[in-house]
């Protein structure tokens, strides 16, 4: 008998392929998507496999026309009905100004982290409402809720993520569509995003200052925990909106300053 | 060897009690507190015993004097020390014009829900900080983070309950204190509070049309397994705040109305 | 000597003409930019000059390339600097299922509520930083800060538009520029667009029913009023962030009904 | 004839003085209250009076039983009706850590912050509905939406301050009563709150060096047209909540650091 289905698309070393790892190995076939890095995907693909697991990886652009709609396509058809689909592709490209911020940049964060997930959410949903359910987990980031100095590609994006999320609970929850949006607030241990960003040393000494145990940046292994969690909640009890951050970072509400 | 101690202050027959049920099974001594109904309590602490838990009943008046200073000092002197706390005390008492809320309620609302949540961190958290961890899962309510028509007592109180989990949370995430903000948007399934406010007729009714399959209510063994998995996360990828509704129900700040 | 210019882009009878009537009548030139209706375009400036006032009407497709940009090159070297620009473009398509809310319809929605106001700030910020000050003000919308069913496009779009103005103020406001976000919460009394959305005879109904005095919806002139104030608070005491709505209206965070 | 009554509670030198004073000067008759310093209270209304204005001052314990109603009632009597009022009393007691916030100065903290509101507003609104209309102005801090270490106290009672807000406007804004919710988000130059806390030489550095022209500190007396205007605000476009912030101050959402 076939394994249910979860879609990571955006699967690198950080959130995507951990969480795609956790759900192969409570029994789902994890189909994991990335833009590049073969190697690194097949890699992965191995791991899950040696210890058990069964997964497919696919290498995507996903902006370009009908890739989504078309990968969506090809699994239902070809791996099985997608159960919980993972939207974790990301758009920050660090602070920038106004005036270093081109149009095309602006537009290309859009296309990223909201119109791609309005995408899925057109090829999926019809789906999953047809089988009666499903799940569709967001990786969000604070630039969501509140847009600090140079982040006008990351926040505009981001609002718009998840103005569209709620949009779509408040349309699909009542047939059994759970769409969650999943706040990460912080730094991620993720070699192949934010240590490339910072460079190996800075990343380290980051790392290493916040925790006390080398657990100072959120481990993505410990937060696939809660992504599978929320994905199996009853539906009597279905959780929207949730925050993720290191027990040592403040929360981005809050200031180290007066009062 | 004994078992780490779970407290629920605020345990009736609905989330208080399934998730000091839930606490028991996974091994915990749970200590169920309530203000009333003593035959209720011991029916609970049976019920976990039979099912090979370990559980403790008491009746209190939580908005006495030393109240709650006491109970903590007798637990931990007693059964061990707290390893988490569940603040589930409500102050809902229904729609009220603001010429039917008595100065006295007003200041009851928040003796129950803002006051005596900081008479437990007072009570419960320097106990916590020297040992190097805890928890304490706070029961909120959509009242907290808006204030309708009637609601003067029970917002206010709600809002003040859901700052002091951030200030909480301020100053002790560091420490390795985990406090979370659990907002129950939606009426739960729960006989002695909602069953009791809206009599049984009306109860059964709301319960079966707006869910499937009768879970048309938050249903607490549900709530439950959130409350445990929030609680056992790992302290590099804690969440603060997150809700909880029925797959039925539009969210709080949903309307069917226009746009 | 010359006046100070004010732009207002998206001019209707609504908001955009009523608060471009305000600036004119406190001694700016306003420029009145709106996509079609020349003729109302042309009435609404020869009010303004009977008045006494100054004003200057323009037909522009802001969607359009550089349609934005040689707009406000247009107004800086034939009319004068702007001091201040009203972005008043909506993009409520009214409620769409998802299935009936096309890629084209929620790409248009982003290009003309959120990527317009980008491209407005990237071409009139640089010239009021060189000036030392100026005012942007933004009309949004309850979608900006949640999403209903129907309004994937229209939420998402604001929910960037938010977070845009929240990026800009905090890069701009230190260097004298003062971005607004103005929450409209409710009908706004404009019979040129929710007039032709619901029909005259309705439009009518709605007026009345929900006003005393015909006052049941928000009155664009009344509005003005506001958004000409936020224009000049003194930089001391700045607002960034208001909500507008008629005092027979619910709150979108308050409900009829339980709690 | 007689004019109308403005009531601050809570009228110091900065916020509460300087609102007091715009009203006077706009026409009413100032009733401007406060605890102590009966010298300064009565230079303040030397000053208004000088100015042409009417003002008269109170000395009040406004958490002594009664206080607040009997204030309300003897105005009523002896001085005119109250069309609108300020609640202008703060809980600010700096940070101290949960250890060092006595229950009783947690307990005051409310008793000041939120339910002074609750008792203004129990004295006052029936009187308001009768006569068809009235304002509240209620001066708020960044405290009611987030709370930070140390500010177990103030958060919690600005939390309930602001559900209560929003309360009062859901069951009284149908019935012509205006509640407005004004969060001021930064420092006020106020001498004898902020000026006394810090010191006289700390005091005048911070004013200066955030600003460009000594206004690097919220200004009382420009925060004062924005109240007034919103207590001015026709019906059909009231504003329920807005931030006050001086221009060179990051609001409170924002971080200089990293995205």
């Amino acid at each position: 008998m076939s394994k249910p289905v979860f879609l990571a698309l955006g699967a690198g070393a950080g959130i995507g392929g951990s969480v795609g790892r956790k759900f192969a190995k409570e029994g789902y076939h994890s189909v994991l998507v990335r833009r590049s890095d073969g190697e690194g995907l097949n890699k992965l693909v191995d791991e899950i496999e040696k210890d058990g697991g069964q997964a497919t990886g696919r290498l995507l652009n996903a902006v370009a026309e009908n890739a989504i709609e078309d990968l969506v396509a090809d699994i239902e058809k070809n791996i099985g009905p997608i159960e919980t689909a993972l939207f974790n592709l990301g758009a920050q490209i660090g602070n920038r100004s106004l005036e270093n911020t081109a149009l095309k940049t602006f537009a290309l964060g859009w296309q990223m982290a909201t119109f791609a997930l309005f995408r899925l959410a057109k090829a999926v949903i019809p789906l999953m409402e047809k089988r009666g359910g499903g799940a569709i987990l967001v990786t969000s980031a604070t630039a969501a809720v509140r847009g600090n100095a140079g982040q006008h590609s990351h926040a505009a994006a981001m609002g718009g993520r998840r103005m569209l999320c709620q949009t779509l609970n408040a349309e699909y929850a009542c047939k059994g569509i759970h769409v969650a949006h999943i706040l990460v607030d912080g730094a991620v241990d993720a070699p192949d995003t934010l240590g490339k960003m910072l460079g190996e040393e800075l990343f380290q000494k980051l790392r290493e200052e916040k925790g006390m145990q080398n657990d100072g940046l959120l481990l993505p292994e410990k937060m696939a925990e809660t992504y599978y969690h929320i994905s199996r909640q009853h539906r009597s009890a279905w959780t929207h909106e949730l925050d993720l951050r290191c027990f040592s970072d403040l929360a981005w509400w809050n200031h180290d300053n007066p009062f």
